[in-house]
């Protein structure tokens, strides 16, 4: 079997951790199979960069801190390789260039362009383990060393997996896997066998930390079968797959395969709009050239302005500012009342592709809330998923009702950090 | 001008020394020097990686050990280019490998074997700072990383600077230049404006530890003109280059350029060896067939086993026991018949280029050493330099008798720390 496992910095914190993982890795190597190791910085490392480089310069170039930020992965990779080779199985570190991983351009949050990993390869081919930087890249033509941002060293594990054609790519973190809700805010929630690409997507779009978008949507276009699992156990933990639900559930498998929340949102409310055509596209072109990530839109008749529209929409709460700054910018041209930002808004997404054929969800959903005395301000929704805006202090009492009502409440309380992922 | 400018640990060691070597740099830049700056890694960087891997294992691979330690250079190198970016001048870094520094694959203490720094020619055609990360390369053939091993970033300055054509290759260090004597064992040393290539090779050969002796070979094969100075200060150093001397010293210059002592060495003596053609030779072969770097040799009648010879020399005190255990497994072949360790020896060494076209030079060493009562053991001269072995505790009386016979005291005592640089 070929398996590409993925370790975040918490599980390579200190020279102990890495030996931990090292056993693991030895574990796989010495039954046969083929193991290629991303790794992140060991724990805080990351950090103390940046905090070097904010004692010099409040705005360091993006190529200089790229280069910077991959001394860190330099260092776990190299050492983790020792301590595999120091149980007995040859392993060798590569950094991102040298296990073939290109990127464009866009220093700090560069995308991967191509993925040739010929010495990985190799050095599999000789039964030698391949410990791999995550996170970084090389730009092939200005030849500069480039990291790939939020869920890069995930992503870096899924697209190697994708290019070795890896039988699975496992991620481990100090999390179990994927959970039906937070277990922090819901403690009857349980971890989920499997869960299919489409609504993994949802629930990372829809707040939960566990795996960054991108890393999902990279598995889902490769069909990359991911294992997200607890670097402190032995236990399962959550497969992501095409259709891998049959494998594990019965017929009567649940509507509902989770609730994701996500507090981490504004509401920005443009009062008193033209109700002309045109405007709200003005409004969004303007927010996209910003590169404002915009999730939730909602327009309708002033209840403040007779005679206008209001436009709300949602974003995350760090872009909340620049955008009150380009929108004010603007405010003569397109002709609106005033802006209002509101950082106290929660979002709570139900998933499951079961919603597909069955009716009666969204009533049931709304039936919930209700009686929760929650109240709905905005709400979208995709073929498997309801999401709802409310107040951030009604967010939990939404989870736990929405858990109870779609019968994903476990018998017993399962022990478990609901964590997130760094890089 | 074209400056090559290399930075030690202590020059780098903190975020204030980093923004102190950047002042120096936009100095330079802003006059409107081109300016290539090699950065060692961050003060104990280095000791801290090392100990990370000991603590994995005590027989790492030399190929993880090397991707290890160049990250300490990353670090220092992408801080400082931000440091000076923020002065005004726009500075960008590069590795060892983006810098077209090419090596042989002895890993930890590779050599250069091209230097092809185009990335470095195009970055000052635009104005622009270069910093550049000693220590390391790229060997071509695997495309791995590699150490240069001690004395490994002056190298990298060195060759940069003999690739650019530089006008000047200075060095900063915590020193104030080439002394000549240790300050520490004689306070009337004083600076030395300039020195040739050949006594600078004889100096650090003779354990002056300002310079690496490779990086002094490398500067005299390419002819570049380098300049030790202190990074605490603006003072002038000592020049080392071919026929400097002219510019700077009068034709009645003194005759004698320094006094260099070495107390890291140790004295073999091979008691009772048969004196047969060959065997010094079968001796000096298997030392050098393990990499022992024997220094000095005397062969002469046994004082001890009549009809034999006594074989002596000396090697680095950390090879000691390595010699010893490789004559061990020969003893019965060459019939020697015992062998003694003497660590508690030191070496002297008087270096001049004047001395070429001056007799009378030996015959002042030596009534110096006697007048001063040091005993010499061991005899060794070349054109320029004459080097002697003395018991360890007699070397500080040996040197301050040279340095006032040849004249070389100061009229006052300089203020200076006289250390080593490290990479």
């Amino acid at each position: 079997m070929l398996v590409v496992q993925k370790f975040g910095g918490s599980s390579v914190a200190d020279v102990e951790h890495i030996q931990r993982v090292a056993k693991r890795i030895y574990s796989y190597a010495s039954r046969g199979d083929q193991v290629v190791a991303v790794v992140s910085a060991m724990g805080d490392t990351t950090d103390e960069l940046i905090d070097l480089s904010q004692q010099i310069t409040k705005k360091p170039s993006r190529r200089e801190m790229d280069i910077l930020m991959t001394a860190g992965e330099r260092i776990s990779m190299s050492l983790l390789a020792m301590a595999v080779t120091e149980l007995g199985v040859k392993a060798k570190s590569f950094t991102g260039q040298q296990a073939g991983i290109f990127t464009n351009e866009e220093y700090g949050k560069a995308h991967i362009a191509d993925v040739v990993p010929e010495r990985i390869s190799k050095t599999l081919a000789k039964g030698q383990v391949a410990i791999v930087a995550g996170f970084q890249g090389l730009h092939k033509g200005s030849r500069d060393v480039t990291t790939l941002g939020r869920g890069g060293s995930d992503t870096t594990a899924v697209a190697l997996a994708a290019a070795l054609k890896a039988d699975v790519c496992e991620i481990y973190s100090d999390v179990d896997g994927v959970f039906t809700a937070d277990p922090r805010i819901c403690p009857k929630a349980h971890k989920i066998a499997a869960v299919e690409y489409d609504e993994m997507l949802e629930m990372a779009a829809s707040g939960a930390k566990i795996l960054a978008l991108r890393c999902v949507e990279y598995a889902r276009r490769f069909n990359v079968k991911v294992h997200v699992r607890s670097s402190f156990s032995d236990k399962e933990g959550t497969i992501i797959g095409k259709e891998t639900k049959m494998d594990v559930e019965d017929l009567e498998a649940p509507l509902i395969t989770g609730i994701a929340h996500d507090s981490s949102e504004s509401k920005v409310t443009i009062v008193g709009v033209p109700d002309r055509p045109g405007v709200a596209a003005r409004v969004f072109e303007l927010m996209s050239s910003k590169d404002i990530n915009v999730d939730m839109i909602v327009q309708n008749v002033s209840t403040q302005v007779q005679g206008y529209t209001d436009i709300s929409f949602t974003l995350p709460s760090s872009q909340g500012n620049s955008a009150i700054e380009a929108l004010s910018a603007v405010k003569d041209q397109v002709g609106f009342n005033r802006i209002e930002l509101d950082d106290r808004v929660g979002k709570v997404s139900l998933i499951g592709v079961g919603m597909k054929t069955n009716s009666g969800v969204s009533s049931k959903f709304f039936a919930a809330l209700r009686d929760a005395d929650v109240n709905v301000e905005m709400i979208s929704t995709s073929e498997i998923r309801i999401s709802v805006i409310t107040r951030a202090n009604q967010l939990p009492a939404a989870v736990q009702a929405l858990h109870t009502a779609f019968e994903l409440d476990s018998e017993q309380e399962e022990a478990v950090v609901y964590g997130g992922t760094g890089r």
